[in-house]
């Protein structure tokens, strides 16, 4: 029997993706659509159709957005698909659950397409359930999310920090990079970071607790930039960008030296990528380069969630959002990255 | 009172280095010259004299023919000095002594000059005293020493193996790759070397227990030929050669791949090293890349040593060295080692 006069299906404006890019990327790469979207999940399904409250920009799209190479199944799942919605982490509300662990009204955080309602089909590797409203909803796509666990397993694991070391940070006042700082105070060390404005510079000193930062533009010499805020070289390089950077950080590099290789954001938009002339300094200075994505961490976000969760409530930690409303301008926050390098958020709606 | 007929004092050969090098060492950068030598060394002074046995023609020499950076002291402390004996690791033994741990007759490896007799000062950072003479003395310079504690480092410690993974190895006929294959079987892995001749290609495959190998210099497309040898690409790479060859694993390299970084001989005597094209590649795939020393492992030496012995008592590990014989025979054993890629040694005498 049909459920006279209950709506069931509702209109779902979404963020399709036009097609493969080459270079930078542009607004008119992605398009607003509607289609429509039954707010019911399928009796006996394990799906959860969530309402999507907050959606995370995040230079990693940008790698999703070539073309994949056809041979290769790993890049043909990674690459977003022409004519459907692209896809990041966001923050969502289920709205109707089939799954036994949600029930309508939950919040979760995790991989939900850039659309008004998703359906998803969670698991402990793709999303989690927030248990902590106390503190702002947006922040499990950023602090609280992938760039906090990103910052805290960079740093912490990957770099092994020890008091009394220096760190660098590039990128240094986006979603990761403005937390990767105050951890490295928090750890005794002496840290400065790169940005790319005069503006983001004074956050750096004045918010994130950098010692020291500079803006890169305005930079001739990027090695001596480097030698001039570390004339006893670096211990660890928090790596945002690649590139001409990397270059000069390696030139700069104390024997043992450890790099987190985060992202290489300069790197995503060229036709041909930057090359690299020292690479041997990895072995003449035994550095530690390593690769690495937060996504597989998620077996340690409960640790990193206690961990942080206080320094949050005490006010002990910043971070600045900047989060532009509505979807439709889901395109535009999202290219802005790839000309201001900042962690930018989208906020669909508020609660 | 003079020692009226004691023979106190010895002519000395040494090879001495004639002037700082740029690009392909020659074998006119050192010469042979002779000094002399008190057969005693001072009393009261913690010295040891010994008359070298075997002397190691090591690749890192090169990064020491350099002219060093005046302001760097680790560049100053790390350049040979010109008009002085060249050095590096050697047997030796005592023949007299002014150190509690060592007495005339003792058998000791560590560094020293390429000379016939150095002046040394022990220490556990520095010498380690031979305990066991039912293995050939050379093998100190080898398998037993630093090339044989680098691949075991390099190998177990920095790549951590498991069965069944996939292993590539540059420069694989040398000194140290002639053990990472070996080993790389014992792990249970899949192991591939390359080399510069069809020779050395034949020394893999039948001796040294490689499941392929390949000539590099008969391959147009270094990534076509690592294809061909790891269709589901590389796990594991033990760089010993840099350049286009790390750029090519790179593009084989399989996700959570590891590179020990041990050296970089085809960039050593470029006066332009060789640039990289995808070093991106090492976040896309989250790489760890691991530059490393053996020297700084010394604690492990006896663990390795507790390791190996077994092995190569029981002919479990073949061992292939290339002895020239005699000092004036030292400076074309080395330069040669940059034109063939092996890992020679020098007998200077036999015991």
């Amino acid at each position: 029997m049909a459920n006279i006069g209950v709506v069931t299906t509702a209109t779902n404006n979404q963020v399709i993706f036009r097609n493969y890019v080459n270079g930078f990327p542009k607004e008119s790469d992605l398009y607003i659509a509607a289609s429509t979207v039954d707010l019911r999940v399928p009796p006996g399904s394990m799906a959860v159709l969530v309402k999507n409250l907050y959606l995370s920009c995040d230079p990693h799209s940008r790698t999703r957005m070539g073309k994949p190479d056809p041979s290769s199944p790993a890049s043909m799942a990674h690459a977003f698909t022409i004519g459907k919605p692209i896809s990041g982490f966001g923050v969502a509300k289920a709205i109707d659950s089939g799954h036994p662990n949600y029930k309508t009204g939950d919040l979760l955080w995790g991989r939900v397409g850039w659309e008004e309602y998703s359906v998803i089909t969670p698991t402990p590797s793709s999303h989690f359930k927030i248990h902590h409203t106390d503190v702002p909803l947006s922040f499990y796509t950023g602090l609280l999310g992938i760039p906090g666990l990103t910052a805290y397993i960079g740093f912490y694991e990957i770099c092994s920090p020890k008091k009394g070391e220096t760190v660098f940070v590039s990128a240094a006042s986006g979603a990761v990079g403005q937390l990767v700082g105050q951890f490295a105070k928090m750890a005794g060390c002496y840290v400065v970071g790169s940005a790319s404005s005069e503006e983001k510079v004074d956050l750096l000193k004045t918010k994130f607790g950098y010692d020291d930062a500079f803006n890169y533009k305005e930079e001739k010499d990027l090695s001596a930039a480097l030698k001039r805020c570390f004339p006893e070289g670096i211990d660890i390089y928090f790596e945002n960008v690649g590139g001409k950077m990397l270059e000069a950080v390696l030139e700069n590099m104390r024997t043992h030296g450890r790099i987190a290789a985060c992202g290489m954001i300069s790197q995503y938009n060229l036709k041909k990528p930057e090359v690299l002339h020292n690479t041997a300094t990895i072995v003449h200075k035994r550095i530690r380069v390593q690769g690495f994505a937060a996504v597989e961490f998620f077996d340690r976000y409960s640790k990193f969630l206690d961990f942080i969760l206080p320094h949050v409530r005490e006010g002990k930690l910043t971070y600045v959002e900047d989060i532009s409303q509505g979807l439709e301008n889901g395109p535009s926050a999202l290219i802005g990255l790839f000309h201001v390098a900042a962690g930018n958020k989208i906020g669909l709606y508020k609660l």
